[in-house]
Order: structure tokens, then C-alpha cells, then sequence
């Protein structure tokens, strides 16, 4: 007999939190933060987690510090509190983008943060479509990672894709999006991009067959857009006949969805609710990986093989 | 011959890392702080760390989540650079108060803080006025905990102190009262508080004789100033003749500072710069603890005693 | 299905381990303590340890030493025969008073006690009273941290209480004290004590209103006894009607309870049970934590909230 | 004053070891090498370590086990001898390659041997171009990541590059492509290969423009030469003019360096002595580390900056 | 209820994983083992680990680094798929006679394998007829160690031992040996040997009473065989009456087996299945230590006590 | 120019303290240790320590629990002290006897006070005569091992040793004996004995040539004596010349020194002053190594190497 499953949310996504807990037919417990009057931060669990399994959901969304240092303090409360086991269930990771050392004298912050929830009292992770997949290796502890990409593909396959070719902004996501090309049995291209700075980015051409094509563009995360947006500009040079822009972490920053929406030629936007979706456009559509992370923690709990389920073709 | 110092200040309170640099006549080196479209901080060391003495002076002042990751990151970037050793210089330590686990299933935040400076890379910690000298112990590095008490005394020694009385607004606080007093050489009182919740306390009564004398109210911080002015209503039933406050950290939220300053029997508001003073007051007095921070870390760095300065009477 | 309990004691206070099984209604096991001619110790459990869910009872009495570097080599003991839990049970974890520190090129006493338990296996604490709340802070593994002031409750309520007052000794203990007044419904006061060195006290004042009440003194430790003969005199000049003395930790060092009890307007000396008593006194009630301590490891062991019983109203 | 520096070489690469040591004007201490009838290795560091810097040369080429254990031995034992410092100096990091985890129950080798490395004494890397940014962050301890770039653009520029183009075989590798693309001033391309098991590869376009171009083949590693091998079909099928293949770790495994050299269009290949170079061509231009890595251990060794020296343009 | 067992080997010794599964009754999950161009390995294990109680069962025998870093692969990949426990059952632990440091600035290779193996995952060890009981101290994980003398005893209790001596070949196993004999009821001897080399003796005498007696020679391993055969060359001028020689271990290296075997007066050689008997004699006979790690495995798994079965008489 | 160097001794062994620091030439430095009334001990270092390469002098001799309690407290003050190096100075490790589990359920007590040691601070160990070599591989920090064999030697040179033989107790010394035999230019013989429990043991026989020869028994430590008392028995059977007893750590428990004095057939029991001589006797010579462990002080302090000096013949 397994020990109880005990479920808490921290503030950054609490809609999806409890669309997760739906799906496993398990309460959400709450979770009260306090804010003191020098800006600390205190959180209490509000169940019993002696012995039992348990899972923290908190993606890392703005305000990240915010949401991170809450996590960490959740986790510490959660060991304290004898839990079993304690699972974050981090369905976007900001930090993952910092994954190497680019420059001297900074920090490497993904393999850092991996550290600090280590240090905090997390002995398993559970993540979603990470940066790169080399940071699953910044962890000690065992991650299960899942992708997105059968949901996404799951929404794709309602349209015609005998014209489509999937194209990703950079060369850095190309082998996702040859995964998820794959998936959908569509040929792949890539966006050759010199990034100059983080919001000023040179793209210099498109390596792959685009033109005249029902293209999807594909990226992990979309925050400013920037990227996405010379992406179309260059796309346009070569005649694609249509435009559907994809990603799993839908940030949409400064206005993003706003300005990607209001290109002509973009038909659709799809993300997922990795992370909480702030702004709302006619174009949008939000597919729900509740399902998806319901069934990973589900067989977490239970022992069963995640791998089985999810890379598994 | 020792290797050379090298001193970086995060967001947090980068005047006084310049008025320490100018004590101990080394420059400041200039940290870059970015923050990506996605929110995650980036820091990068300016200077040249590779073993180094390294200092990181960051006060966790508010907003304090945001403090704490950019220290964070601060640490391990210097790690990463091969810092020699690597200092905390932390005139605040704002998650001090959490010290204990008076609910179940919240975090001792001060020691899970403590925790993640050492996974981040802290090798040695410089810290002032502690909220409970308990708080030394919860790091598994070697601290240096200095008090402003001369600071605050040396100030005071300019009055007439034949008729004053140092009080202290709760019982916790009052052995560091008591140490205050017998430096200025005069007797000492205390509140009877019961907390019943952050912002809301009953006061019950003052133990200690203050009727007609001239008050000195001393605490380790002033947030809200909550507890001040309940104090100070108490005191004036007793007839005091006048009143000073007194603290080591200013943080004056929500108005305290003018809440405290309206008072007329209030004469003067005493605080130091261990955190910025952002709040103007014709009754405030800000003293420097930069010439002590700075002779600390001169003797830290020299192998000096820094106990044979800072606890000799 | 959990795995069985095994229950072991050192030497330090078998009395109290056998009370406690009785509770539980499982046997104490025994261990075999040999001395080598070179006075090292080597400690057997008798009993199987492998995947057990095992408790080591242990508090921290003189020989402090003797009866520390035994339950370390419990602990190794039983991590080597792969205990599946290894939970310390320390009614009375004397370093507690080595908290801060105080003086320069001293030890933290009571964080390198918890380091050294948790180095040499523990994975969780049981303990009782400790001397400040921030010790539970120290500890890297859970800690239920119990007290006694509803077995001392309990007892004094069989008197008349409306005349009555709690007596903290020092400002130290004086929240605690105010915690067992709000039990009883009745006021608190508190000695203002200078410590001048460990055997030496100068009482200054009460701080409270005690003239012609009834006193319960309270403290979490009675050693020498030197606080309390001092702070009676001072009850006496402010003409109390009645004394009773209650303490958690009845240590009675160096004829305290003798001297205590010879004082006439003491009419009760009451204690638990959590050290072994060893002096013997007309006045002396000894209660038993016993019960308390069972059902909080009964919780333990099956995973119940131990707050939910100890901390709720 | 530094400490003295000690350097040792293990089996794996002692002609690289000794022109390091030439370079740097300091001895290369031997190291004895024993095995045991059971097989099993015994290293004795022949010269005094204590208190010294040492730096131990081991890249990890095959047999790869062996000399990664033979290196585990070096490290425990110049620790054990109490080194000050011990930097392992690893030109090829054979492990890199595992960087993630692409299939469920595998190990990410290159954090495990990360990993293994600290636990046996080492507090520093120096590796040269490992195969993604990433692997940086599996240290725990300062790594310096020096790559090849200059050395073989240096050698490349002797060439007329009016019109040359760098290709990477794949795309994980093209960033690094266009940075040495960016260093000759020339225009980047790079094969979008699907690999289907370690030694079959199904190479499906180039993007880029490479007709009728002189060809740089890039690659950080060419072990087996399969993927070079597809390029070089698919570059000529598109008319280019002449190819030059490049690599920093050049191990020619199974026959490659021939088979390369067969093909009638490679006017060269070039490239260094991060590894032993086993096989010879006349086609096959070996360029040598040895002073750039003598000199960052020269700049480790004195605190001087390493990036200043090789992130500078 | 338990968690399922799951037993794995790696490629050292399949033929006792094998044996050793058929006595438990359960399946040996397969292991996938490749090797990369660039010699590094990567293994997979074959079936779901997920909170399972996993045996990974593999002797340290030559190719000694190939089977260890392979073993550590396996232990990290095991981890990183959420293995409940992690046991390395290790028949032969070759590294174990690297125990002291009797050279200066050599490795204590047996430490190191040992933290390297902690370091890599594993929770739990069960080892046999380890060289020197110490090493057992050098885990910081639970040991379970076995020996064989049972197995060898039961097989010499079909002679006549009325006139029986059994001699160790040195002073280091004469405990052991005299353990052994008295298993046999027989006397002790031992020869002291002078070690000069790891491939040359001066054996000086042989202390205890050996003329006209039956001999069982026992060692715990033979590699070269060098010391055996000294020893034998002793017995003779003692003009012993017959030879048998055992051992736990029979690596048997650079032909042992035939130069023993060829000794006229060596009636037998009896080792056990601990490593792969790679060689055949005559007079080879090998006894199955499988049923005995059988039980220990299942004592394990199960939470019974396993020194109740091997250390009990 | 090295830090500089800071000597402190426990109150083990003051007196060997003291010859150290004269024949250093530095001062010892005092040491202030408190017993409070609950027993707890408290050590402050009377000297700064900050950034010094400070020694802990400190054998483990009865009462052993207080001397290691007091040993870790001085660890810990002097690391957070900010101490730039902490060596142990243990001349005597009385737990190292217990160096392996020969009985189930007890502690590795060497390894878990090797771990105690680092976890409470030390950074090297330099110690004497270990019971047996493996315990150097329980420390995971570098350990000094020196013997006094040189010194006993010295000292036995003086007599006519053309028909002497050393004669070790027990197997487990038989090498050690061998060793100091062959310093001697003298045979070696050694007891076979059986310990039965630890105040009881049954010799069997002597295994080599003892027969009108002087012997001098050599052993690593005298407790109770009752091995060499038992030895004497059987020499005397065997008809031997002369007796002189020899041993690193004179313990002399029990009355033991008396007891073997008593024996008219020894002429001289020789120990050193590793552990404090607390007894008498006319035949009893004891040896300084303060010369010895002063010397190896001072080359662990300027980085020189101890092997060269100690393990040279």
C-alpha cells in the first residue's frame, strides 16, 4: 500500500494546479503565503504531509524570484514537515535558459536553481520541455522530462498538413522541432539567428525549404517574441503561403501576443498552460498539458514507468 | 603577502558598498545586472575574482526575493570565477525573524536561507544585529556578527542621560536592551507584548520603572512601527517625559516613519544605513556602520581578530 | 503496511524507555553496552534492525558525554544494520543552552551536537522543551519538538489558581512562561536577571506584579538552582503569599533540590520526568512525559500529524 | 608568494604532458603506474605534493575506463598527500558526449564522471571545447573552457578564404561553426543530419549555401568519420570546390583518418593534439594546445584572468 | 506489502547473476551495454526501476576499470530512474586489497572505490570474503559481507581431516584460517612471508606445526599464485603429507592454475564462483557461492536479519 | 610567507603539548574549558585563530568521551574562528581498535569518529601507531601516520641484540613486529592467539624460534596486559633468556603496569609518551616522540614532505 498522494500549489499557477488535482480526483491543499511587513515571505502547508508522497506545482513564471524563493520555502516547510517524498512539479523552468557560461563571471543559474530546490529538500523533479536537454543533467535527483510536443500534435493533425513544413527559429531548437516535424510526418527547416544581445537579434536567413508552404513555426518558449517576429519578416521574403506559430511556454512579455497577433499572415498562436496565460487575443489557442502531468505524477506516485507513457512512440 | 580584495555590491544598497569602499580605500567593482525577457536575473562580476578575497555586500532589503536570487547568483558566479574566498558582507539579514517554528509545516526561513548562501558558495558570512544571536548558529560557515550598539551609543552620549531609561518593546529583545543601557549606563525597562498576529499587537504592560524619565526606545528593526507606537501610547500613560527611538534597521514600511514622526512627544528617530533610507523625516538621524563594516573586513581579510575589536568593552 | 517499530534505549534513562514501550505496547529491546580496557565504548542492539522503523531514547544527562558519544554509536549501529528510520528520542537535549555564541572562539554547542547526530545516522529528532526555540533551527532532519506545559497544567489546576501568578526567572523564558499563564488563566511576571558567570547571579528586579500572589515558578531547566534561590528572595521582599517551583528538566546539580526544598514558603517542587531523577524530596511531584512522548512517537510511526495533538488549543 | 607548482601526467597523453611542462619551464614529475595481478591499478605520484598546486594531465581517450580510473587514483592520492590545489587538466573529455538523457535508464555519463572527478579530490577542470556549453555546468567546481578556434584559424588563414565556407556536419555543432566562421570572416553551413544509431547515420540536407565553394568541414570531435563521411556525399552532390576537414579532437577510430584521406576531393585534415594522434596520412596536419593550455594553467596558477585571455577577440 | 525486486548485471559475471536469479525465482532484467566510437560505454537497463528494490550484481574482475566504470554507469542510470534502493551485490572486490597506504602518495584504493560507488547511487552493499575486515569501515553505506567458509568448509568435511592442518600462506589471513579450522576442527598454521614486490616473495618460514599432515591451504585469493607456490616449496622440506589447496576467489592469473595444478603432491584446488573461472584443471573443483547470495539478497529484500544466518554457528 | 601557526591542546595530554610547542618553538597557546551544572562542556580557544594553520592536540585516552567531546567543541570553535587549517594532533586514537563489525548490529566506532572529527571541523589528521593500517582509509581527509618504531629502536640499540627475537602478542602485529625486527637486524616471532572476549583470552602457542633467546615483546598498546601476561606464561615454558616489554601507547589499565613489573623475567617495560604515564615502576623507560610529531608539525606547516622523513630506512 502506497503512502497518501498530499498536493500543493505555490502562487504561480493555481488554475492549472487545480485542473491537475481534477484530473487525479485529489483535493489541492492549500497553501497560505504570508508576506511580512520586511518582505519576507513565510508559507504553511495546510495539511498533514508526515509520510506522505508529496508534490509541489510551481512553474517558474514571473515574478520568478518571487516563485522561486516560495518554492523553496514550500519545500523546506514540506521536509520539516516529514513528507515522504517531495516532487516539484515544474512545468516551466525560466532558469533553464541560463545553461552555460557564455560570458566570464556569471553563473551557469539553471544548474544553480537545480542546486538551491536540491539544497531546499526536493528529491525528485518533474519538468516540462526544458531549454536544453542537457539541463535534466544539472540535477541530482531524478527528473522525469516531458515534451508537449503530442498535444501540440494532437491540435496540428485537425488541419490539412500536406503543404506544411515545420520551421524553428534557431538552430539551437532544431532537433525539437525535426521531433515534432516527425511527429506530424512534415519536413523541417531552421532559422540561422545571430542573437547580439537579449533583445536585439539579427537574423541573417532560413536554412531549410519554405517558400509557398503552410508553415508552423515552432519554438520552446515565446517570451518578447522578438525572434518569432524576424522570423515572419524573412518567412514573407520567401512567399509562405501561412503562418501558425507554436510554442510550449506561452510568456508572451512586452506585448508579445499583442504584436505577433496583429501579423496578417499568422493565423493561429498555440501554447500550452505550462504557464499562466496573462493576455488574451483571438488568435489564441490554449491546449492543456493538466492531462499530460496528472498521468506523469500519477505514475510517479504509483511506481509505473513514465517513460512507457510518454517517449514511447 | 595576501591575495588581492575584491568587492561587488548587488542592487541591494549599493551606497553603502561605495562608502565602505571609500573607508577601505579599494574600488567597487561594477556587477551588471540583467533581467531577461522572462524575468530571470543575470549578474555578471566586472572584476577579475580568480583567488581572490571576495566580498558580496547585499543587505536583504526589499524587495527581498529579489535580493536573495541576485546574491545567489552573485555567489556562485564568483565560485564559478574561482574566488579565493568568498564573503557575505550582509548588514541585514532580513529573514532572521523566521528563526523558529512556531506553526506547523512553515520553514525556519533564516536557516534554509543560510543553507542556500552556502550552496551557493558563501564561504564566510559578515552579518549585523541578528533578531536573535540563535540565528549565528544556523550557519554551517563562520560569521561575524557585529551590533551598531556603539554606533547607536556614541550618538546618545550627547545628551543627558542622568534621567533616561532604555526600554525595549518586547521581552525578546530586551537582553540586547539591557547591553545597550549598561553602555550609556543607565537603567532599562521592557513591553510585555503579546503578538497576536504581524500587523495587529496587544500590548499589556511595561515592566520596569519609566514614569517621569526620558525614554529611549530601542529595537533591532522597525518595519511597520506597530509595536513603536503601541509602546509609546503605554509610555505615555506612565507620564514619560520624552521620548527617542531607536533601531539598528530602518526599514519604516507602510508610512511607519511618519507614522512614528507625528508623534510629538517623539523627539528623535534614530536609525542606521544597514539598509537604504528611503523615507525623509526632520526627526531621523541615520548613523553609518560603514567605518565598522569596512574595519571588519579589513581584519577579515588581514587574518585580524575581529571579536578583539568589536566585543572588547 | 508500515514496517515494524524496535525501540532501543541507551543508558542514559532506561526507567523512562521502559514507561514508554509500556505505552506503546511494544517491547524494549535490549542493547549491550561493553566498556574496552582503553575506556572506548562499543554498543549492541540486540534486536533486528533492517528496514525497522527504529527509536533510539536518549536524553542528553550527566554523564553528558558518556551518554552523547553512546547514542552516536546507536546511531552508526543501527544505519549499519539498515534501519529503514532512525528517529532519536532526546527528552532532554542538554546542549541546547550552547546556542549562541556568546563569547569569541567558542563552539555553537547545540549545532554541532545536531550535526553530530545527524553524521552519525539520525534521520528525524523527538524532542522536549529545549532550552530556545531557534534549536530546533540546528537540526538538518525533522525535528517534533514537544513540550510539557500541558502535564504541568494539568497538575496545577487541582489548586485554587485565582490568586496565582507565573514566575519566569529570567526575560529568556519568559514567552514560554506566559504560554503556561494563558494554560492556567492566570497573569505572568519575570525576574530581570544579570548573568554574571555560570554560577553566579545577580538579580535585579521583577518585572510583574506579584505582592501577596500566589507564585508557580517556572523554568525549563532547574540545574544548581542558583536562579531560583535568587529570584525566591526577591519574591519574599515583595511579600508573595505561597511558592511552587516547576520546572521541565529536574536536573537538581549540586543539592539543589535539598536546598530548594529547605526554603519554608516552598511548598511544592514539581518536575517531569524527561531527565532520571535521582534526589529524593517531601516536597518533589515528578510527572511523566511518558504518555506524551509514546503517543507522539505512535504518531510518528504511522504518519499522523504530531502538531495536530501537541500544538492545537 | 604562490605555492610551488607540480604537474603529473597519467598514461593517457605524457608527449602532450611534456611539451605543457616544456612551455611552462617546469619539470613533469613521473608518475608510477602499477598492476596488480587481479588487475587492478595502484599510481604513485612521484614527487611531493603538499601543499603545492598540482595539475593532473589526463585526457580521456581510449582505453577510456582505464585512464579515467588511473586518473580517480592520481587525484585520491595527490589529496591524500594534501595537495593545496588540484586542477585536472582533461584536453578530452571523451564523457561530454553523454550529455543528456535520449533514451530512459541511461546514465548522463558526463555529469556521473563530473561527479566522480570531485569525489576523488579534483577543485578544478581545465577542458578544452567539450562537446556542448552545457557539460560546463555539470561541475561542481570552477571549470576554464578553452576551445581550439584560434589555433586552427590560424592555421586556416594561411589560405586564400575569398571563397570558403565553414559547414558543421549537424546542427548541434553549428554555433560553434559560425564562431569559427565569424573568426575567418567567412559565411557558415551545416548538414541537418537524422542519426539514427551510433554508427549509421541518415544525412538528409545541407543548409546553407556551400555550391562551388571551398569547404571547411568543422567538428568537434571525429571518432569513427561516418558523419563526415555522409557530408562529403552530400557536399559534392552540390558541386562544392575543395574540403578541408577540421576537428579539435581528432581520434580517428576504426580506420577514419584513412577513410577520410581516401577521398580524393579532402585536400587535408587538420587537426590537434588533445589526443594522441594514433594513425598518420600525409593528409593529416596535427596543430598543437600545448602552449595554449600551458598557458591558462600558468594564468590559473598565478590568479591571472583565463577569459581575458581566450574569450577576447 | 514490498516493492518488487529487480535484478540486473552487468557484463563481469552473467553466469552467477544468472544462477543467482534462478534460486530467487526471479527474472534477470537484461542490460544493454554499448560502446561509443570514442571507447566510452552506455548502459541501459532493461526494465522499469521506478521505486523498485534493485540488485545490480557485478564482481570487480578483469577487465577490472571496464566492470567498475560499467557498474557505476549502472548504478547512476538506475538512480536517475527513481530505484527505491539501490544494492550492488559485489562476490569479489578487487580493489579491496589497495586497503592502507604503504607507500607514500598513493591512493587507498579501496576508500575510493567504495565513495565512488556511493557517489554513483548505490545505498546498500553485500560483498564477500572481503581481503581485510576493515575494509567493510570504508562504506559509509550498510555492508552486508559474507564469506565462503561454510561452503568450503561442507566441501572438506568429505575427507578424513583427522590429521589435517589448514595453513594460511601469511600472517594477514591467519585469522581467518584459524576461523576456518575451527569450522573443521582442525589446528592452524601459517607461513610468514616477507613481501618484497607484487610479483616476487621471500617466504621465510612457517610457524605452527605442519609435518606429516594433510594441508588445506586457504587464502581468500589466488591471482598469480606466486605465494601458494612458495608455500608449497616450505610444506615440502616439512615433508607434508598431502596438499589441498582453497581459496574464496580463484582469479587464477598468467596461468596459476596449470603451474599449481602441475605441483604433484597438490591433490586439489577448490575455489568458489565469486569470479568466472576462466581456466580448467583436473584438479579444479568450484564450489556455487549463488545460493548463498541468494539468501542474503532475499534476507535483504525482505528485511530479515542476514547476520542471523551467516554469522550464527 | 605561510600564515602563522597556532597550538592549542585539550586537557588529554598537556604535558606532551607542551614539549611539542618547546621543541617547536612556539608557544602553547591556553585553552579555556567550562563544565557547566548540566555537565555540558564549553572550550574557548584563548588565542586568534583567524586564517592561522592552527593544532589541536589531543590523544583519545580515558576518560575517552570527554576528551573527544572536548576534542570536537575545540574543532568547531576553531572553524568558526575562521581557522585556516585545523589539524588533529592524535597520538593515540584509542577507537581505531574498533576498526571492523565482528559482530552484527554494532558500530564501525574508528570510521564513525573519523567522521565526527571532519564533521566537527578537521581538516587533516596526524596520528601514531594506528591498531591497524586500513584505519588510515576511514579518515576522508589526509592523515600523517607516523610510528614510534624508530624511537623504540633507538633505544634498544643500546643493548646486545645478537640473540635477541621480537615477539608480537598476536597475529594482527606480526607485520609491525617484523618491521621493528628489521630495524633491529633481529628475528621475529609471534603469539597465536584466541580472544575469546575482551578481559579473557586463551594463548595457544608460539609460532617461531623464542627457545634461550632474549625477547622483546613489542605490541601498539598495553591496556590491561593481560595478552602480554599470558605471552609471559608461555615464553617462560619455552625457556627464553630475557624479557623486556615494548609498546607505542603505555595505557597500563587495571593495575597492569604493576602486574608485569611484578614478573621477575622482565627487566624494562619501554612506552612512549603518546598517551600520559599515570603509573610508577623501576623497570618502567618511557620515550618522547615530541620530537617526532613536532618535527612532522613542522613540515606539515612549511609543506614539506612527512613521508621523506618517517618512512625513509
Amino acid at each position: 500500500m502506497r503512502s497518501d498522494i498530499a498536493v500543493f500549489s505555490g502562487s504561480a499557477h493555481p488554475e492549472l494546479a487545480e485542473e491537475i488535482c481534477r484530473q487525479l480526483g485529489v483535493p489541492l491543499h492549500p497553501t497560505r503565503i504570508s508576506r511580512f511587513a520586511n518582505d519576507c515571505l513565510e508559507v504553511q502547508l495546510q495539511a498533514n504531509c508526515r509520510e506522505r508522497d508529496v508534490f509541489l506545482i510551481q512553474p517558474l513564471v514571473p515574478p520568478v524570484q518571487e516563485n522561486l524563493v516560495e518554492l523553496l520555502l514550500m519545500l523546506d516547510a514540506a521536509r520539516g514537515a516529514s513528507a515522504g517524498r517531495l516532487t516539484v512539479v515544474m512545468p516551466h523552468f525560466a532558469y533553464a535558459r541560463s545553461d552555460k557560461k557564455d560570458a566570464p563571471r556569471i553563473s551557469i543559474g539553471a544548474r544553480l536553481v537545480a542546486d538551491l530546490m536540491v539544497t531546499a529538500g526536493a528529491t525528485r523533479v518533474l519538468a516540462m520541455t526544458l531549454h536544453s536537454p542537457q539541463v535534466h543533467g544539472f540535477f541530482s535527483v531524478p527528473v522525469d522530462h516531458l515534451h508537449a510536443l503530442r498535444e501540440l500534435a494532437a491540435h496540428f493533425r485537425q488541419y490539412d498538413l500536406s503543404n506544411t513544413v515545420v520551421v524553428s527559429p534557431d538552430l539551437g531548437n532544431a532537433k525539437e522541432a525535426a521531433r515534432f516535424a516527425r511527429l506530424l510526418g512534415v519536413p523541417v527547416a531552421a532559422g540561422a539567428k545571430e542573437r547580439l544581445s537579449d533583445d536585439k537579434v539579427q537574423m541573417s536567413a532560413i536554412i531549410g525549404d519554405v517558400a509557398d508552404r503552410d508553415v508552423i513555426v515552432l519554438d520552446d518558449e515565446i517570451a518578447r517574441g522578438t525572434t518569432v517576429l524576424e522570423l515572419l519578416d524573412l518567412l514573407r521574403k520567401q512567399n509562405v503561403r501561412s503562418v501558425r506559430v507554436a510554442c510550449t511556454h506561452g510568456l508572451f512579455a512586452d506585448g508579445a501576443l499583442d504584436r505577433i497577433g496583429a501579423e496578417p499572415d499568422v493565423l493561429e498562436i498555440v501554447c500550452t498552460n505550462t504557464v499562466p496565460v496573462l493576455h488574451r487575443s483571438p488568435k489564441l489557442r490554449v491546449l492543456s498539458v493538466a492531462p499530460a502531468l496528472a498521468e506523469a505524477m500519477r505514475r510517479i506516485h504509483w511506481g509505473e514507468s513514465v517513460s512507457a507513457l510518454f517517449d514511447a512512440r
